[in-house]
């Protein structure tokens, strides 16, 4: 009883070349695609090192940190996610999550596999949370570890504050976690001068390189609070002190740990290297423009944006209100059967309530806001014609 | 305090073309590599989709299975390996390790992380566990789960008598969990006919795609054993009824888990349509052949294979005894300076004793045969000579 080899794998591999306009993954950048087709190379050969040497050294940049635990880990944003929380919480640790849309809940779902202790502390609708807000659960919670994300890319949300809760971390004694998934490259980050302990990015956002490797880097604080656990970290494959000797962090030899896929260190190593050619300060700019005038521009064809403050407002993920009457998910697909342009609806709390307009890398320049803006327009307006009238 | 950006990444991406005849990633085939530089698609796009419906089916086909828990995990083999204890292990249970070189070990650094309770039961040096050995040690530990690596990649040790481990698995109640990175498509494995209950493989051994994404399968016992655990699973990243959803395995609609990597969808879709256009059991052979010719080619060279029975040679990874007198850096350092051909040391217990050459892939032909058999001869020739006389 042989099973057969699937008639559908003797197609040829069809794959759309799409405009990625969602919150992620964005395009890459033709010298990221590139690169992906340069030859396989060994996990342990002394070229895999030095791109992964030089990939460090980028991402000590990206980040702003002299941390010597800056490494990959070989996964996607979400095991950034849980290779946070599987080093930095024992069991019945104390983890405060701060939730201004889907990711604190998210941190949840992984944290309570950890058996640590999870409390909550939630903004209003549509706004960042507060120094005051995050001291008052401080006080209440005293948390060994509080987690936040920069920027949350179910609302829209940008949390500006972070300096000041690096200072309250730092007095309470907790470790500092930041997802800055979504925001980095749009907006500031320093890792050092900011006191954050653990942080982790997409490889496939600002950067533009393909989703499955993902940038983490942990402070010798946390490092120390690691090297003291009572109990084992409860993953090998995401163990910051064997994934870091194997990157080469630490004073100990390179070990095998794990293979890790040349081809995805090919495409983060020239993405970093655009990022760094084109300037941190610069790139950070171009998004936070392209954002000021998409927003200008979703006023103008009368439509709201979801999070009222503009401070509050994440460059790279910008939430629009869909309009009564709308069916978003009508608008995406036009947007898409069209001009195979993605425009995503909510995520989580925002389901069913926003577009969601990634401006992010190839994506983030005056020409793809004026696109996505008049495609956002002629979508909602063909959505609102009846079905009957259309014929 | 600007973390300046790195100098290093100023300069050109350098990737050289090697043969990589080692244990492992072999080389990718040139359709593989190509389809590595198409566009980057969203996680939750129909056309991802579909390609994770086409891999699904070919994974299907790989392991010879039915079952429908049978997916990828977004990591390398290691997270294959990480994914069956985090989803198979409970706190307290029993886990029986065979130790044919190193992996039984490897293993136990993840199940102990998961508070499994580690039993090993070894081979002699050199050998395959036999029926008899493994039956005792399920006498005397009860395992609730039993482990087993088909081949060795450390010591190139083949595992053949996997059906009747199979029944004994199936007589004890033991959940059967069975490594097939390096054997895969180098020998035969029918998950169904043997009541295997998990298994997973490397993308890049004999299909030549790029590390970084693992097929693995979970037998419907298995999925019933998840389903009435009574702790959640240490891990979100690998949970397999979550991962079992996004690949669309379960009457459930697919849920966004995490970002998978499409550029790494691209590459294992092509590896598994070049599979089938060739044929599985057309490829089982070629490897075996490829295998025989190096094992008869090493004898005439003067050399000894380290596994004493022809029975029990992974034919994909082959260990060759180090000769008296020779540095195998050396030997190994001249093939990849001179050829840039890659001819490994041992690992874990075979480590400084042999040679491991990989026939895998693209590498498992006649030609690459003869090659690795000219070259390494000639490297041991050229270290053979004292310095001095070089001069």
């Amino acid at each position: 009883m042989e099973v057969p080899p699937p008639e559908e794998l003797m197609h040829p591999l069809y794959v759309p070349n799409k405009t990625l306009m969602g919150p992620g993954p964005s395009n890459g950048s033709q010298r990221v695609l590139d690169s992906l087709s340069n030859p396989i190379l060994g996990h342990m050969h002394k070229e895999c090192f030095q791109i992964m040497d030089e990939i460090k050294a980028g991402v000590k940049h990206l980040f702003q940190t002299e941390n010597v635990a800056t490494m990959c880990v070989s996964g996607s944003g979400h095991a950034g996610m849980e290779t946070a929380f599987v080093n930095l919480v024992e069991d019945g640790d104390v983890v405060l999550l701060a939730c201004t849309g889907l990711w604190g809940h998210r941190a949840a779902e992984m944290v309570k596999r950890v058996n640590g202790d999870v409390r909550y502390v939630e903004s209003r609708f549509g706004r960042s949370l507060s120094i005051k807000e995050i001291e008052f659960a401080f006080e209440g919670h005293k948390p060994q570890v509080f987690f936040i994300a920069q920027g949350d890319s179910s609302t829209g949300i940008l949390q500006q504050n972070l300096k000041e809760i690096g200072e309250l971390c730092e007095k309470y004694n907790c470790l500092f976690v930041v997802d800055t998934v979504a925001s980095l490259g749009g907006t500031e980050f320093l890792m050092d001068a900011w006191k954050v302990d653990m942080a982790y990015t997409g490889s496939q956002k600002v950067l533009g390189a393909p989703p499955g490797i993902t940038p983490v880097s942990f402070s010798d604080r946390a490092i120390a609070r690691i090297k003291a656990r009572k109990t084992y970290v409860k993953s090998y494959y995401f163990d910051a002190l064997l994934v870091g000797q194997y990157w080469n962090c630490f004073e100990a030899p390179r070990i095998y740990h794990h293979t890790i896929s040349s081809t995805l260190l090919y495409g983060l190593r020239e993405a970093l290297a655009q990022f760094c050619t084109m300037g941190r300060k610069n790139v950070i700019r171009r998004h936070q423009e392209c954002s000021h005038r998409l927003q200008c521009g979703v006023e103008e064809i009368g439509l709201e944006m979801l999070v009222p403050k503009a401070n509050d407002r994440l460059p790279t993920v910008n939430t629009i209100k869909v309009p009564v009457g709308v069916d978003w998910r009508k608008v995406s697909d036009y947007a898409m059967r069209k001009y195979k342009l993605e425009i995503s609806g909510g995520l989580g709390p925002t389901a069913e309530q926003v577009f969601r307009i990634g401006l992010m890398g190839e994506n983030a320049t005056y020409e793809r806001v004026d696109l996505v803006l008049n495609i956002l327009h002629e979508a909602i307006q063909s959505s609102k014609i009846p079905e009957k009238s259309k014929i």
